[in-house]
C-alpha cells in the first residue's frame, strides 16, 4: 500500500450535492427523493416548438415588446383599478344596447342553432317559453329553426350569462357601472339551484323559474338596491368581492361569502319592502348561494369592456363557451378565436354521473378568470382545493400556474395563504402560447343529453389552440 | 511531514452537521441562520421549577394519570360531540334557573361592587336604568351599593355574556339545548357596535339599546326563529360555526361569516314579519357583525355545562373575566381559581388610544377557547393573522401553542391550513402549568375609566397564576 504524498488536496467527491435541474423533473423527483436540494426549473421548448408560434413570439417578445408592454400596462390599470358600481336592475329591453323584439342572447361565442349543445338548446327553450313566443319546447325550438326568433351572443351586447343561461328581452338584468371607464355592463338574476334552465333544464317548473325572477326577483330587488343606493351610494361590487375572498369564496365556483355580503348590506331594505311577495323572495335568496356570481360577472365585464378599447395589447380580453365552441378575444378587436370547448377536469360528480355524461365547458363566466376572480384566486379557497387535490397546496399551485401567464397582480383580491399577496391577473396570450399554460377555469358541469341539470363541478383547462390563433392574429395585425 | 498510517480511516468533523436542541431556542435560532437542519426541541423546567406545582404534576402525570385521562376523554367527548341546538328566546325572567327578581347577571367571576371595573359598572348601571329600576346612573349606583340590587355572576345561572354585558331579567336570551347531554344555556342578544353597554357605557343611546333589544329585537328575532325551527328543525349552532370557520371567523373575535350565515338561514322568516319594527331589525342586524358571538357562546356554555359533570377530569370547564379577576373553573366543583385580569397583548387600538387607555381583559367569551374556537382557530382566520403578527404563519403559530395544552382536536371545527386536521380543545390544566402556556383569547379591548367605549381588539394570554392553583385544588381532592 502506498501512502498520499504531500501537496495539495486530493480532488474529491464533494460531500454536499445541490442540482439544478432544467427540463423534465423526472430528474428532479429522483433527485429530491434521494434527500438533496434541488431547485426545478420548469423549461419547455416554448409553444412546444411550433414554428409559426416561436416565429410571432420572437416578434412579440422582440421589437414590439415595448409596445406591447405599455399596451398591457394600460390594460392591467384598468382592469385592476376600475370600480364597478351596482346601480340597480331593469328589463333587458329597457336597459341592453342593440337588442332586437325577438332575440335570445346565449352565452359564449356565436353559435348557429344546428351546431347549440343539448343544454343550451334547452335553456334557449326555456327562454323563448318564458318569453310567451311559444306554448311548448317544441314550438320554441321551431320558431328559433325558422329564424323567427334570432339567437345572439350575449358578449355583443355588453351582457354576460353564466352556464348554459339564455334570456328573453323581459328578463330582469343587473346593471354595473364603471364610471372612469365610462362602460356599463349587464348579466341576468342568477337562476338559483334545482330544475333551472342555466343548468340545461326546460320543465314547466324551469319555466317557472324565469316567470318568479321577471315579475317577483326582479322588481323587488331593484326596489331593494335603489333604496340601498339612495342610502348608502351605489354599491363596490368588487369590494364586496374581495371581502368574500378573505372568507373562502374563489368568486367563481364559490360566492357563498359575498353572496351572504350582498344579502346583509341590502338586508334593511328587503325588509322595508310591502309586497308580500318578498317572502317568496326571502326563500328564493335564502337558497341560493350562487346569486352573486352574476353580479360579479357584470361587474367583471363592465372593466372588461373599458380595455377592450387598448389597442395593441396582448392581454385577454374576452373568454366564453357555449358548450361547444371556447372563444378568447384581444383588444382592439370583435374578433373571437376559437377551440372545440373542453372537457372540465378535476372534477367532481353527483353519484352516478362522470365524464360521459358531462356536457364541455359552457358559459361567460370564464372572464372572472381574466380579473383575478375564480382560478387565479385558488389559493383563497378552502372549497376550490377540493377539486383539485384536498389540500390548500393544490390550491395555491392553481394559482402559481395563474401567475405564469399574467401581466398583473390585483391591488384589491389579496390571499392571505400567500401573505396577502394579489390574485393574477391579466392573462398574456404570448405566455400562455409560449408556457402552453392556459387558464384554469372553476365551473360547474351539466349532463350532456337527458336535460337533468347539474352533474358535477370541477376544473377546466383552457384550450392552448385559440389562444394559438389569436397569437398568430395579433402578429399579423402588429406586423401590417 | 508524517504519512499518513494505513488502517481504519482518520476521524473526522463530520461533512454535515445536524443538530438537536433542548431548550432555549437561541441556540438553535443560531445554528438555524448558519443553514443548518435543525430540530428545536422547546424544553423548559416543568412549573418554571415550581416545587409545589412540580410535585403535584408528578402525581398527576403519575400514578393517577389513568384516571385523570379516562375522565379527560369523556370531556373531550362531551365537548367534541355535543349539539348545541338554537331552539328560540325568551326574556331571562321566564327561563334562566334561580334569577332573583331585583338581580343583574355579569360577566366573570362573582366580584363585590366595590371591586367591579369601570366598564362593568357602567354596564351594570345600564341595565338597573333598562330595567326600570332607576333614572339616571347615580340612582342606579346606589341601588347596587345598597344591596337593594343584587349582583349574579351569569356564570352561575347557565349564562355567559360576552365584554361588560350585564342584563336584568327584562333581557330576552337565546336559548341553546344540548339534548344528549340534558343541558341548556343561554346568552342575551349581541348589543352591536357604537354607543352600547357591553363596552362600557351607560348614556341614554346605551340605555336604548337595551330596549331596543328587549321591546324589538328580541320578540322579533323569537318569532323568526321559532318558524325557522317549525320549518326545518332547531337551528345546529356550531354547524354554522364550523362553516364560518371555512369563512375565516374565529368565531370569537370574528363571527362576521357566520352571522350572515344565520341571517340567510333565518331571511325568508324575517321577511314574513308582520310588523313593521321588522325594518328597524334589520338596519341593527345589517350592522352587527358580532351578531352570532352570542349564540356561539351559549352553544358553547351548553355543552361545558354537561362538561362540568365529569369528575376528577384536569379539563378547564370554565375561564371568565370581569374585568377585575381571571377565573377558571375545573370540573367537579363550583369553585372559581382567580387571578387578576391580564391586560390585552398583541393588541391593534383605535387612533388615539394604547395600553394606558385600556381596561384589563373582560368577558364571559372566553369559554370559547376552551371548545376550539377563538385562539384555537386562529390558523383559519386571515382577520386574527393581522393581530398577531400579519401573516397566516403566526395565526397559525398561534393554533400550535394551543396544540401544546389541549388535550383533543375537533372533529368539527377544521382547518384548511392545516390540512384539515381540527382546532385544539379541551384545556388540561396539567400541560399549562407544565408548559407555562397559557390559553390564548381573542377579544375586544375597553376604555379603562371615561366609558367611552371600545377602544381596541387583541389576543389576551391568560394569567397562569390561577390555572396553577386549579392544579394544586385537584391534587388536593384527588389525594384526600
Amino acid at each position: 500500500m502506498s501512502s498520499s504524498p504531500p501537496g495539495p488536496p486530493v480532488p474529491s467527491l464533494p460531500s454536499e450535492v445541490a442540482v439544478v435541474n432544467v427540463g423534465l423533473s423526472l430528474f428532479a423527483d429522483a433527485i429530491a427523493a434521494q434527500g438533496r436540494p434541488v431547485a426545478d426549473v420548469d423549461w419547455r421548448i416554448p409553444a412546444g416548438g411550433d414554428p409559426e408560434a416561436v416565429a410571432a413570439l420572437r416578434r412579440l417578445y422582440g421589437p414590439r415588446a415595448t409596445a406591447i408592454d405599455e399596451a398591457n400596462a394600460e390594460v392591467v390599470r384598468r382592469l385592476d383599478t376600475g370600480v364597478p358600481l351596482l346601480i340597480g336592475l331593469a328589463p333587458a329591453a329597457d336597459v341592453v344596447p342593440g337588442l332586437g323584439e325577438r332575440t335570445i342572447l346565449h352565452c359564449g361565442p356565436p353559435i348557429a342553432w344546428a351546431d347549440v349543445c343539448d343544454p343550451l338548446r334547452r335553456s334557449i327553450r326555456a327562454a323563448v317559453m318564458a318569453e310567451g313566443w311559444a306554448a311548448d319546447p317544441d314550438e320554441a325550438g321551431a320558431l328559433v329553426e325558422k329564424g323567427e326568433v334570432t339567437l345572439e351572443p350575449a358578449n355583443h351586447h355588453d351582457t354576460v350569462l353564466p352556464m348554459a343561461s339564455a334570456v328573453g328581452p323581459s328578463a330582469w338584468m343587473w346593471i354595473v357601472e364603471n364610471r372612469d371607464g365610462g362602460t356599463r355592463a349587464f348579466s341576468a338574476i342568477n337562476q338559483g339551484p334545482g330544475e333551472v334552465p342555466w343548468f340545461g333544464r326546460e320543465t314547466p317548473a324551469a319555466v317557472e323559474r324565469l316567470r318568479f325572477l321577471r315579475e317577483v326577483a326582479g322588481p323587488l330587488l331593484n326596489e331593494a338596491v335603489g333604496a340601498a343606493v339612495a342610502a348608502g351610494g351605489p354599491i363596490d361590487v368588487f369590494a364586496v368581492a374581495a371581502q368574500g375572498l378573505q372568507m373562502g369564496d374563489d368568486v367563481h365556483m364559490r360566492t357563498q361569502a359575498s353572496t351572504n355580503l350582498l344579502i346583509r348590506t341590502l338586508l334593511p331594505h328587503l325588509l322595508a319592502l310591502e309586497s308580500p311577495a318578498r317572502v317568496e323572495l326571502g326563500r328564493f335568496l335564502a337558497g341560493n348561494h350562487l346569486f352573486f356570481l352574476n353580479v360579479a360577472m357584470a361587474a367583471a365585464r363592465s372593466l372588461i369592456a373599458w380595455a377592450r378599447d387598448v389597442d395593441g395589447s396582448s392581454i385577454v380580453v374576452g373568454m366564453a363557451r357555449n358548450g361547444t365552441t371556447f372563444g378568447v378575444r384581444l383588444p382592439g378587436s370583435d374578433e373571437w378565436h376559437l377551440a372545440p370547448s373542453p372537457p372540465v377536469g378535476h372534477a367532481l360528480y353527483y353519484s352516478g354521473q362522470g365524464p360521459e355524461t358531462s356536457a364541455p365547458d359552457i358559459g361567460d363566466s370564464a372572464l372572472l378568470e381574466l380579473v383575478g376572480l375564480g382560478g387565479p384566486a385558488a389559493a383563497g379557497s378552502p372549497a376550490v382545493a377540493g377539486f383539485v387535490g384536498g389540500t390548500m397546496a393544490d390550491a395555491i399551485k392553481l394559482t402559481r400556474d395563474m401567475d405564469q401567464i399574467c401581466a398583473g397582480r390585483s391591488s384589491r383580491f389579496k390571499l392571505a395563504l400567500l401573505d396577502f399577496r394579489g390574485t393574477p391577473i391579466a392573462v398574456d396570450v404570448r405566455r400562455v402560447v409560449e408556457t402552453g399554460i392556459t387558464p384554469r377555469i372553476n365551473t360547474g358541469i351539466l349532463h350532456v343529453s337527458d336535460g337533468s341539470g347539474q352533474v358535477g363541478a370541477g376544473v377546466a383547462v383552457a384550450p392552448v389552440e385559440c389562444f394559438r390563433t389569436a397569437l398568430l392574429a395579433l402578429d399579423r395585425k402588429l406586423s401590417s
